[in-house]
């Protein structure tokens, strides 16, 4: 039985009404999902049968994380050892081989991760099985059937449980002491480092943490011109001097056991301008708007839209370059992470769905804003989750 | 031609000396290697002919990083938008095939990353092909034959060239701004969490960093008995609070631009132990004899060994759980880097090699000390990169 037996329920459901017989899942957050145990090093191998038989094949020195996490069986091995130079897939291959044989299914249709996806940084360093886990286990499983469950996994992900919204919440209000000393470590005349440092040393310190295995996550600092290229899929804090009147970025991923946030507050560097009180004003009414249109039923295109009409109505929607959010909990920063808020997307919200609503504008050159909160789709709207 | 001829030089006769025509890697270490361009959500591909064509298929929102970095041709994609519910893969359809296309080697034999691997985290989140980009590349390349290049990545990143010492000197440089507050840092009674955030901030703000585009990476504290579970392929920094008497383990994993560090000092909180002291007079003494037996053509096993000696002939050989070392740079933490400084190892060192050497004990229940720096393999000898 796993902790979050509504977690087992769905997952099994959702299996049974695939095509295959069992998920073989390698990336840390599959195994989270599946499991309840967050894998450090990337190297952990989830297996769930159709007939609820759930193991997790565990590097030694990750059993005590697993084993308090999970109440999957585990199955121990050495991925790395002082007598041996095998690497993990090799070393692998005897306790897959036992799992597999106990499933006693040597024609099972395999689900697995083959196609492309994002994985959040679960260590400094992660194991990657790329394509040989599937050529390992064609050896093992000659006569099965090996197809990607990519899309099962993603809408498997998408909804969480009562459980998981507990913990994205517990992730939440850890980020929240980092942006509780936003506003205050922003001063004209700080590197954009210094000013990232103090935020993340907050919300590395906070007794929020108190509790979770795993604590940690990025914030960071972008100033003047370099918020306006924040519209990037990607955050990077530059050595810039920040100067009176600067937007000032913060932006932060940052996780807890596995369960990620992604957040963003734009301030002003002294007293803002016109121009940006201009912007806020936009973003705050597309913020409130977008808010609205989030219902069980609606559609990702509809909360966009709802979001997007009114930074056009305020005469920034050429500056709103992206998406107005997409799936947040298991993934950080995923553009593809269900539900896709997105002016293309059909995905249809459920209560229990997790995303990011991040309106913003970017004027290349000057700088840009953008308000990204976590937001829970309930029975009947819209919780936001970062309401800080 | 590349920005360092140097490593374009090595990197192709390691090819041409290939059962390979055509390199493309999709790993942001490899991407490195191959263009001097280290991606941020590794979601670009780099393809490398014998005949010196270099092409890197990049992100538009990477495409000024790239350029700034690299002298490969940038073919620029979108890998997401406003206009399209396409993930990376799909988007990169096009753009592989008209670098194939131009390559003209419809029957080119190509070498892929397909094995299992170590890749340190380049941001938050990371794309993953997983076995996605083999079938896109066979379904453009029918003739083609597909093989593993990932030996030969091993042993192409081994040997440094002297632009890469000097960048991983840098990041070594870098990473010493942490562990210059780390003795000052550690009083009994604070939390792990409250040293590693010091230790970490005095990195972040560095003025060392100036002139990198990207500087960041992991500072751990691990405490008295956490300090123990260091033996670990991982560092964990938990809420403990610190005592009196208390071995007190730093360890870093920090980058500059794609070059990576593996470090580790470990200091008492208050006054040494008798105990303590021994075990660092051991440590020390390993160390030396570790550095003695390092020149050209010694092997990995040789240099294990004049280290573990020591540590068992001062009473502490199974208190030392893991191999002496192993390669880092392009690597963080990965057992199975080159070369390996491993009881069985036959890797043959070479100038340019860089590793970590690593003599360390773990007592369970009491602690764990560990010494940890960052070597290059000179012509004569070894450098200690990490002489602080």
């Amino acid at each position: 039985m796993l902790i979050d037996p509504e977690r087992q329920a769905r997952t099994l459901a959702a299996l049974a009404a695939s095509p295959h017989d069992v998920l073989i899942c390698d990336s840390a957050t599959e195994v989270l999902l599946l499991t309840g145990y967050w894998p450090v090093m990337g190297a952990s191998i989830a297996v769930l049968s159709v007939d609820g038989a759930l193991k997790v094949i565990v590097p030694e020195d990750e059993v005590e994380l697993a084993s308090r996490t999970s109440c999957a069986e585990i199955i121990p091995y050495q991925p790395a050892g002082l007598d041996t130079l095998n690497n993990p897939l090799q070393m692998l291959k005897e306790p897959l081989r036992s799992v597999m044989k106990a499933l006693q299914a040597p024609k099972a249709k395999v689900g697995m991760q083959l196609e492309n996806g994002v994985q959040p940084s679960s260590y400094a360093v992660s194991y990657q099985f790329r394509a040989s886990l599937l050529e390992l286990l064609r050896e093992l499983q000659p006569q099965s059937h090996f197809a990607s469950c990519d899309e099962l996994l993603e809408q498997v992900k998408a909804v969480k449980t009562p459980r998981e919204l507990g913990l994205i919440q517990k992730s939440c209000d850890v980020a929240a002491a980092g942006f509780n000393v936003a506003q205050s470590s922003i001063h004209p005349g700080m590197h954009e480092t210094e000013i990232a440092a103090a935020i993340q040393g907050a919300f590395e310190t906070t007794t929020q943490a108190e509790g979770l295995e795993r604590s940690y996550g990025y914030f960071f600092c972008m100033s003047g011109p370099n918020s306006a290229k924040a519209a990037a899929a990607y955050a990077r804090t530059r050595r810039r001097v920040v100067e009176e009147g600067d937007l000032v970025m913060i932006h932060a991923n940052t996780c807890a056991d596995g369960y990620w946030t992604d957040l963003t507050r734009t301030y002003t560097a002294g007293r803002p301008s016109q121009k940006q009180n201009d912007i806020r004003i936009a973003i705050d009414a597309a913020r409130a708007a977008g808010l609205s249109a989030i219902h069980p039923r609606a559609t990702g295109h509809e909360v966009d839209r709802a979001a997007r009409d009114v930074m056009k109505s305020h005469g920034f929607g050429s500056e709103f370059k992206h998406a107005a959010g997409h799936g947040v909990g298991f993934a950080a920063a995923n553009p593809n992470g269900r539900p896709r808020i997105h002016p293309l997307s059909p995905d249809v919200l459920e209560a229990g769905m997790t995303f990011n609503l991040e309106p913003a504008a970017y004027f290349e050159g000057y700088g840009g804003m953008r308000h990204c909160n976590v937001i829970a789709v309930t029975s009947d709207g819209a919780k936001v989750m970062t309401d800080f």
